[in-house]
């Protein structure tokens, strides 16, 4: 029975949408986006994208015009009644009402503010200006049209069985690790894959895996429209963009020191329990330790998203410990560049001594490498992020060189303050 | 949007039919059937089910009901107007209204004859008699029935995304192997895969699979439904059936003799050019073709489907030198378990001396091997085949003795009116 209609209405889409909701987003955004609406809403940030695997040339890659009309669709998104219900009613980390009427009131009126797209050296130049809250909610639509755009430039060249067999490869690939992780009793992995996705449908098929395949070991997923539409757990807490906006408005060095401090502070008057989750890596993991306030021990646990995830895990123990904190009882999130065997090995070096979770991201959501001729869909680094907040530029160092962001001046000014000594570099592949 | 409609009409079947056509059957099957129905009408047969594989047990793997529900829907089964339009008016093997008027009148108002159905040692006993014409017709649908409700039955413990990512295997495999023939300039390959596949959806999904990678080298399907529906070549001859049963009625072992070539003779009244194959086993290839009249030498080609394919092809081609053939002119087809790596093989070692064709079967269509836990999807030998004509048993020996079938007093006969001497016993896998 042919459905004249579905294919009538298929076809009269102008364009494909990549993004179709304000929820498409990760969930850290919405808790970020509500404590800057309450903490900064005036400020005025500029956020960047950032393609950090420069041989990718996106410009080529990807026709202007379909970028712009992606852009465009986006700002014509607002949250819908049912999208809205379920903010306002679903629970959250165990808590109901997570988001404040006030927020939401505001966040029910929001559309995206204008970007500004040109092209240089093969690559985009793509930036947001305005006030913190409505601009930082770019980030992630922004990313994932990107990504997407280019899988469909490269897609574009094959045939359909090709294309099948392409997404029976990657099935096959991400089935065989959700096995290997079914191995490992306990294991407690979530999805941080919205950013670098491969598209929406493949990151909406590997979630539906997870669940399958990792039952209760699957937490959830950062993504909000995904985790409503399929009744999981929405899953983060905050980001850099949180100390890098604070630390560049800070007037003096000594501000600048306490910035990091300042937002956590925010954040425990705010959030409890799993929601206390240092995130330490921003101006340098050991500074931050060794300088941190007393009642940050307290917090929950600990994400690590730079540098050597297992020194950084072991010197996480080591500060619990230290400021008398039993670390069997912290949990501590792994977040940067992870894939099956770097989850193996660190859960069998870390469970038991820790409570250990694992968000994994780009190589859940978008592990393409090596299915086509080129490698043509291989994930790359592309970033979005806050580069100035009054005017003044934002830094980042974390605990990998080849990550610090921000102009070589400020970077030697907040190395100095926050008493950044010799980093390892290490090579960023997502 | 929901196509209510669609999912209403999908759930009212009481059944999910695995034959819905009789055209969904092998084209040299349509073939044969017109000779016997001009040349042997009313010669009784009976047709055996008959699983080599005894290790599986399909009694205790399929059950009864469910079974006898699917043979009887076959059997409520009419060739439609559109299916009769197309048989009457396509061209096959560049030949127009190759079926004659007569015998369309005939199929038009066919329906399958009665089965009987019993249980045994773990294996069904399904047999069908009747006149020649209509049982034969049964072969290929019971073959396919049993062979896709034992799909169902192990399919049947897997979960939703188990299933898919098992199908993603099951593609990506078939497509390396597409590949692999990519690499063969000139190669041709027709499926053959009706009869053991692992469920209709899949061999036709292997048909279009090779229809897009292999383009030009894939040379049809002996599948009529699929060579309908993609408006490809049907494929395909004769068979050991027609020898077979013509050896059974034989009066005398002078008759018996005569036999094989009575049945090709028939045919060489009947068709021309590239329907003028000789399948040389039915009672053993070296004597069949050492006493074999001088104008079988003139056919245009031989079909490999027993033995050591390289030892049977030197022998054609040395037989056709000797009696004044130019082997480089004839037509060489392969049909016997193939898999890609002999398929390559064998390419390599006749590509030139004579012309080559290759008609894989089982391990195109059903090559789920190692996808699932205990391997419950590998594929089996089943058959179905004329065990009596007009109450006297049938006898094949073919050119490796654990394909031999008939009562051993009967074989030994054949074997001596035959002068089939010591032969290579080989596994049958498929």
């Amino acid at each position: 029975m042919a459905d004249i209609a579905t294919r009538v209405y298929n076809h009269k889409w102008k364009i494909d949408p990549i993004v179709r909701s304000l929820l498409d987003t990760d969930f850290y955004k919405l808790l970020m986006c509500q404590s800057v609406f309450r903490n900064h809403p005036d400020t005025k940030v500029r956020f960047s994208l950032i393609n950090r695997s420069t041989d990718i040339r996106l410009a080529e890659l990807i026709d202007e015009g379909e970028l712009r009309q992606q852009l465009d669709h986006i700002r014509t998104l607002r949250l819908t009644r049912g999208e809205s219900t379920w903010l306002r009613g679903n629970t959250f980390y165990g808590k109901r009402q997570m988001f404040r009427p006030e927020f939401m009131e505001w966040f029910e009126e929001l559309r995206l503010p204008p970007y500004t797209l040109e092209k240089r050296n093969g690559q985009y130049e793509l930036t947001f200006e305005g006030r913190w809250p409505e601009v930082m909610m770019w980030e992630i639509p922004a990313l994932s049209v990107l990504m997407e755009l280019r899988s469909r430039a490269v897609l574009e060249r094959l045939g359909k069985f090709e294309l099948q067999v392409l997404y029976a490869r990657a099935m096959t690939k991400l089935w065989e690790k959700i096995e290997r992780l079914r191995g490992l009793e306990d294991v407690k992995v979530a999805d941080f894959g919205t950013r670098r996705r491969h598209s929406f449908l493949w990151q909406d098929w590997c979630v539906q895996a997870m669940i399958e395949g990792l039952g209760t070991r699957f937490t959830g997923t950062s993504n909000c429209l995904i985790a409503m539409r399929h009744d999981i757990e929405a899953i983060g807490t905050n980001a850099h963009e949180l100390p890098m906006v604070q630390a560049a408005l800070a007037e003096t060095d000594a501000e600048l020191r306490r910035a990091p401090y300042k937002v956590l502070a925010d954040w425990h008057e705010e959030h409890d329990g799993n929601l206390r989750i240092i995130l330490p890596d921003t101006f340098g993991s050991r500074g931050f330790l060794e300088n941190a306030p007393d009642w940050l021990a307290g917090w929950t646990g600990i994400r690590i998203d730079s540098g050597d995830p297992a020194e950084g895990a072991e010197a996480a123990i080591a500060w619990w410990t230290a400021r008398g904190e039993d670390p069997t009882r912290k949990l501590i999130i792994f977040s940067d560049g992870l894939d099956v065997d770097k989850i193996v090995e660190l859960h069998h070096r870390f469970a038991g001594r820790a409570k250990i979770s694992f968000g994994w991201g780009t190589l859940l959501t978008n592990d393409f490498r090596g299915l086509v001729p080129g490698d043509g869909l291989a994930p790359f680094s592309l970033v979005c992020k806050a580069v100035s907040a009054n005017g003044r530029p934002t830094v980042k160092l974390s605990d990998n060189p080849n990550k610090a962001m921000g102009p070589a001046g400020e970077i030697e000014r907040y190395k100095r303050v926050f008493s950044v000594g010799a980093q390892a570099p290490m090579d960023v592949v997502v």
